[in-house]
């Protein structure tokens, strides 16, 4: 099946940092392609891919980065498909700078931006699911379901809870 | 016509620093509604606002504000569209603590969040058209128009420029 | 007995970290209900809780969250109890988002905040304490006898200590 | 009329930062007295005003200091009174410096901080009528009016609105 | 005369931050190309420019942007030139959004770092010539009469200076 | 033997933290008198420490604090000796806070601030050798030999250094 | 009258920041050497001069810089004087980096750092009076003075004050 | 053979995070020297070392300090060598003091600065290599083939992955 979303990240050792990304995807029954390709050492392999991936299919896509994170940055620059940026937590600066790497977009070229570490990989999913969902019923009740599953889950740990 | 993205803010005092946002979705020929409401001196309009925004027709819910900026957040809560954050800039931190209390949610509730500034209102237009280009050729159209200007207009400050 | 104060947690996994709350209220004989719920998973719980916190024999609200913490300012917004915030340390930034986000409030909606961490977590109780005794004498008598105590702790550490 | 609330600050040069403060207890008619003293270049006046603040009728004591801001954390270990800090914008870091200094406080001591700036300011009255609110139904009744203020102003000014 | 440096900025409006680098350059006398070209905007320009900044004769590409400043880094990905990239200036956080996503490049593709603001233009330009000079013997003269030149203005300013 | 130097700490735990502070001051032959009070918790013994010092022969009072840290502070405003203060590192925000409560002193009550952590509680008792050290020859004696020692223990191990 | 105290800074463009502290020294009727030299474009001098300030009867060396500020640093690398460094406020991180550069000292070479900006500027000034004082009398009275000053000038204050 | 690059350390405790960079300038076969020496503690070896760097047939000079970090800049003070700095990692503020104290030099005396940690180390033998390479073909080749290397293991791992 075509894949819908890209998880782009500049390197392998990012994986289990993108995993909640991949599995939130993935639970909502959203066909992904994952790769490794990175805004510094393949550039031209990061512009044919994103010059591509609206015709190739994609709706949205994800780009995980950490430092000096340009990745979600530079395939914007190359497609018009909404572009989702990751800032990945560690390095000296925990991720600062990753997230001022990415979100700090000139007027002209977004990136939206989720929040550094596990809980933005596994928001980025959902805002593409939440893209998706504008034009596919499908995604749109799976999505639905998911949220009502995570109030139900507050509100049982809430009736569990004792002191 | 019916708006297809909603501009929010906390108070009337916001609007210069939105107006990018504004003047871009308009400049797409997306239909807007700009509205002031407050997280936290209107919450019920608010809750009450983001719950009907998806049936009343709307696409994207764009939020703006400033300090501990609550407000995309607390639309994000009350409905299943995608909604994006504006970090607006200004007071004694200058727009870092918008964007954090912005970015940094939770999993399971995501904020498409943009730059700090009117780079960041122009940008949260431009990620809403992108987001509407998926299922309107229009709007696609539109919008890649926009992105080639762009690209022309720094072309031409190049050959323009002499030292 | 009725609770006079409520400590709110988005998630059972914030526990440990508000544990020196709890303990410092029961430690102080003030009843105190503690309870999960989300501003952003449950936020119609939050309104209702909060809007009737006054009416329900509560005296103050105690709301933790970290990132872009949102529940004490959306507390805040459903109640004229007095708020207090509690940053929750951890993720990348460590609650200095927690700590901007809970703190930097509009003018019109306060939220007591205090430090990031497990001292800021008995301090919100101590703090709490301090309201309630501004009408209850027997918490104001327990209140200055646990003053009185640190004080005793610290003389009695510069007694013992020997280089 | 005995004071009820006690409103200090270092220097006469922090007046104008203050004023939303003052302005605002005095709009919900709550007796004020305001200070000048400084937590270093009078300690011991500090020292006698906040150990006799509660016996002297005081509920509430409102501390405003900039830079490495010594005021609040100062009266607070002086006094069973709830003591509220308001980080004084300014200086080369703008206020970070007075806000981590007024919140960053040891478990044992609370000091209730608002944000930086002139929301923390009237922020802080407001919170001060909300512990007064606890027991004098008249401050109460005063705090919700302007609490329903507040709100109708974001409401006329979303009606009003036009783009 | 074959331009041995290149001094690019992502828009027209950057040229006053960037002239001290531009007059420096200048002043000794090495030939430079200014170009206005965008990581974001023009991504295609900057790839192809960078590519043959080394055959055409190019010895140094300076690049100068600001917020999430992409440029430097692009252009190192493209070329095996030594980079130097200058953090522009400016916007809400003044700076340190471009300076952390110049320097926190992954490792594998330096950015040869200077610092924000009109220093750090003008010592781009003296990088830029200290690297030249390594094989041109007449530009390493007229940098270490620079040199010289700024140490006697300080000691010429110690000289006249009278409290 | 008189102590010349008080180390002053609020907390028996932040001892480890200060142990190098008081073995340089040992390994100088300077007495040292080590206390244990709180500018929080026991503000009295702190004021009537630092108001007796002078007379009790102290020449240097050096205070360890962290968070809001106000021991330094408030013992400066209390005695007209110098006063060094040491940033103690952790908690959440690792002693940028202690840093910035330290030395952002108002104009007329310095703190001599010297770095976070232990380089920094070094640094403390080498400071007030060198003051001590203005009138009292033989501590002259003895840093100058301390200054020599580090000095040799480089350059020994630059020559032992084999890659 | 040989200078007890010198006062150093890069550049002459400092001086407008750097005059209280002169003020201040003057005030306190201590001689004072004020000299232009730079850590950075005139090494040897700074080295030459911190390498005889204390055989020239210097008693204490005030620096002032921004920046990279390691002009404190240096000279405190080539006297055993205690050396006072003030982070000087502006440019684009408006200080922070001085202060940084200023503090965080490797253990065995202190430097006494206060405030950024003017108060710290007055503050490098009291603090080399306080240390002078420990062996003269006269300076010892003549701070005692300038402290009890301050304390009256807030006293006044307190009582002028009016709503 | 006569090393073309020294890497300059101020404590061989640094050694284990500037072994990236050792590693990779042996790995292109670029002739090395290796030398612990301090700003703060051998500062005239230091400037004895710079001031002959050029003419001992250096070409580049590698300096990499934490904290207050002086040693790039202080080299750079004494040679008219390009000079690399990398800020060590580590300490309670993590190399933002580092970075900081490093990059933010005066206009004047340029430092190219690169990232924080490991990848800076690495990236400063690459720079290196970059400068070299303008006069030295072999080291160009090498510098090449290093480049490419990294592009083939991005690609290969993009191959390699399946989730």
């Amino acid at each position: 099946m075509t894949a819908l979303v890209a998880v782009l990240m500049g390197s392998a050792s990012d994986l289990p940092k993108i995993q909640p990304c991949i599995d939130t995807l993935k639970s909502l029954a959203i066909p992904v392609e994952v790769r490794i390709m990175s805004a510094h050492r393949t550039p031209d392999v990061v512009a044919a891919f994103a010059s591509n991936a609206e015709k190739n299919g994609m709706e949205v896509i994800i780009a995980a980065a950490g430092g000096a994170a340009h990745l979600a940055g530079v395939v914007a620059a190359h497609t018009i498909l909404p572009v989702i940026g990751i800032p990945v937590e560690g390095g000296a600066l925990n991720g600062l700078d990753s997230l001022l790497s990415t979100v700090q977009m000139p007027g002209g070229i977004p990136v939206a931006t989720v929040g550094i570490g596990s809980g933005g990989a596994m928001n980025a999913a959902l805002l593409a699911a939440q893209i998706i969902a504008r034009k596919d019923p499908a995604v749109r009740e799976r999505f639905s379901a998911d949220r009502a599953k995570r109030r139900e889950k507050v509100i049982a740990a809430d009736k569990e809870f004792t002191l």
